[in-house]
């Protein structure tokens, strides 16, 4: 951890009026530190440069103001080390061997190649051993639902698409690649997936606004036959469930009997949901702004509807306050706020708390904890982080490997009991249910455990090498 | 360069007929030397194996015969190096930087990524600076006209757009990735390559049939505001002409009076006349099967009727023989053997003849030598290749960096006039008329003069800053 803060300033030098001397002065005299100088245009006023500090935290908004208060300076533009870290992007394409003379290019590249080509003309599925088919996955968004932040738009998801793409590769060894979609026309993102497939091995769906994410997700599933995964839903679920399966062992509860409250049915609620009811849940309540789903209610999102068929057995009517009185399990992905001391009060002995909404929990994690026995959230500042990173690496990994058709809902369970396996018994306590994320055992025991589920569901096209002596191969 | 091919045998061996050791005894009368074995299943009566041979060229095909005939021994599977080297694809999407904590995963992922995610969202020019899009570049293909393979669909035609993307990382350093669109109909991949273009500086369209191609890549040029370059018309247009600006100073002619004949009016035939009318020849008779081009017909192809309009200006008719005789240059993008010693003999003194059709020429080359002043193919075994490889890397390196809307016909013709001027004039001879692609100062030579073009015409967007001191920048 560092606690200075490294910014590059672009600033506009007037030299009639000031010096970079005195500018280099103001910015000691703020405990600033230069580290590097470069000239990006010298005219015969005014000079711009780009100048390096390593400032002190406690001075890291002050030496901006204080520059541009000098006169003669402007200040143009100021970067600090996150974007420093974007500049021209996070990942790149690069070639696997290098072609060092005519002889290494007439195998990758013509004449050669032709033959390869010709071999999958003949036989599609050699694509699998003969192309980066088998190790690639497609980061698709619409950039609808990036983040936090909402509808921002293709460009500005990029970013997010590249970050994801570095972990599917340090943690998976997967070659990841965004494609960030200028339409929100559910159709033509089908269409636009279908089309470009052929190259992937399997297709991660990433912040697609609800509901429009459901339809595109189960028609894609339907046409293609290579595994569609909606991280927002189904990544969120997994790792949710991985914690709730530990936290029930250390409260002692059984999730067929808990009471389990699921706040803000969008992408993830659903797919939650569904999840816990596939682990055995039997007692769910599902909350959103319309209150507590049921099934003598229509709505028009169909999600919905199929949900409500599937919980509040007990028909109740009413918002949080009546779904959470009594609760075991509280799981929001709704919005900052929306819980309160009195409700939580209101929940059985040794309640569970799962706050997720990003960026701000649905309550401050400092004022749940009192009233809490297992709190988590989906911040890294806080003991048990529910993070999708723990799942997309692992359950790809392991449907690639078995060239699995789909990501099934056997598949996710999996995942979910693999990721709760990563903390030993006696290692389990309210402050320790979920694994890190830079734990390596996650990605192995969720592969592991996604290959054989999918080979138990008949969903895996090839057995890998060290799942059978007896293997079937291509 | 190897005198010996590295193969890879995998065997059945039924135990109860044959052995291992019966196996090593043949490969090793053959010529064959055992390098590696991997048992690949061990079952009881039947044992898999792949057995990695080197084995020298004579031996090359007699070495799986031997083997097939031996009682107990089923060859199950046999592959080369150029299959070895496309094993699981030849390129890989890979972090720039490590994320070694979580102080870099909140740099480079949530939640720190939301600050750049909305910088970009604010002002979407900024995906130049802080995402890939500025280095990337997409090779797009429908499958249609893969090499001289003709439709063999998108998994086919993934080898040969990896092996670009190769291509483009290695010469160029540029990132690009393959998309291989599994639809055909044209309105289809023009709103596809719509759709992916935020995330990319550049849309190399490749292998798209003719005359398909023309429409998208004209549509395509209309709707985005990156380049988009088919590299099977303009790749072969600027080197071609390259080839021909260096072979008319080796004959001492001039482009404006030269009678030129290109045959084969397809994708490349197009761009060849194209360019060759942009630099200033006057004298060209476009021929096809239908004849030469002429003013006179109505075609169903647009190219051909747009064509017409600016070639054959003395309205000749007939078909090759009547187009060539007299001729200064040949240029061929046709088929194999079209071309005969009669035909180049009706031809003028210091005839040049490009004879490009891939995998065999329109004429053999040791067949027309002898009739030739000047002779190029798109074979790397003879003098003066004429290949595309001489022009993508360089032309993306130039427009990407100066982020130029377009790759127009300026920046096409400064391209070829920067790969001919690569060969010294002390160095220009009969057969060096063209670099070869490994001389590394193609891609500067060929960057540098497609920025200065692309200046020029004001489709620049952005002044690298080694083209000025006095730069605009973002």
């Amino acid at each position: 951890m560092s606690i200075a803060t490294t910014m590059i300033i672009r600033l506009e030098i007037r030299k009639s009026i000031a010096s970079f001397g005195d500018v280099a002065s103001r910015i000691a005299e703020v405990g600033g530190d230069i580290v590097a100088i470069d000239v990006i245009r010298a005219g015969k006023d005014v000079t711009t440069r780009d100048i390096t500090v390593n400032v002190p935290d406690a001075a890291n908004g002050e030496i901006v103001g204080v520059l541009s208060d000098m006169p003669g300076i402007k200040v143009i533009n100021v970067s600090d080390r996150t974007f420093l870290a974007h500049l021209g992007g996070k990942i790149e394409v690069t070639p696997k061997m290098p072609i060092k003379n005519r002889e290494d290019l007439s195998q990758v590249y013509t004449p050669g190649v032709a033959r390869v080509s010709m071999a999958i003309h003949e036989d599609p599925n050699k694509a699998y051993s003969l192309t980066m088919k088998r190790n690639t996955v497609a980061v698709v968004t619409d950039g609808t639902a990036v983040l936090g932040l909402g509808d921002i738009g293709p460009e500005a998801a990029m970013p997010v698409m590249e970050g994801k793409a570095m972990l599917f590769k340090q943690l998976a060894n997967i070659d990841a690649f965004p494609l960030c979609l200028n339409t929100k026309d559910p159709d033509e993102i089908v269409k636009i997936v279908k089309a470009v497939a052929p190259g992937f091995g399997g297709i991660n769906l990433e912040d697609i606004s609800s509901p429009r994410c459901f339809d595109i997700e189960r028609r894609l599933e339907e046409e293609l036959d290579i595994p569609v995964f909606h991280d927002d839903q189904h990544g969120t679920a997994v790792v949710a469930l991985a914690g709730l399966l530990n936290a029930l062992k250390v409260v002692d509860k059984d999730i067929g009997t808990a009471r389990i409250v699921v706040v803000g049915i969008g992408a993830a609620g659903v797919s939650i949901c569904n999840l816990l009811l596939a682990a055995g849940a039997r007692n769910i309540y599902a909350v959103d702004r319309e209150g507590i789903l049921s099934a003598k209610i229509q709505y028009s999102n169909a999600e919905w509807n199929r949900l409500a068929q599937r919980t509040n057995t007990e028909g109740i009517t009413g918002g949080l306050p009546e779904a959470i009185r009594g609760a075991d399990v509280f799981i929001g992905v709704a919005g900052a706020g929306i819980l309160t001391v009195d409700l939580l009060k209101s929940m059985a002995e040794d309640n569970i708390v799962f706050a997720m909404a990003n960026p701000t929990p649905e309550i401050e994690p400092d004022l749940a904890e009192p009233h809490v026995r297992v709190l988590a959230t989906g911040r890294s500042d806080y003991p048990n982080q529910i993070n999708n990173v723990l799942c997309f690496p692992g359950i790809f990994r392991g449907a690639l490997d078995c060239r699995a058709r789909a990501v099934n809902l056997d598949m996710k369970l999996a995942a979910a009991k693999a990721i709760a396996s990563v903390v030993q018994p006696d290692e389990l306590n309210e402050h320790y249910i979920i694994p890190s994320i830079f734990n390596d055992k996650v990605v192995e025991y969720v592969r592991s455990a996604v290959i054989k589920a999918a080979i138990a569901t008949d969903t895996a096209r090839r057995i890998p090498p060290d799942f059978s002596a007896e293997t079937k191969e291509e």
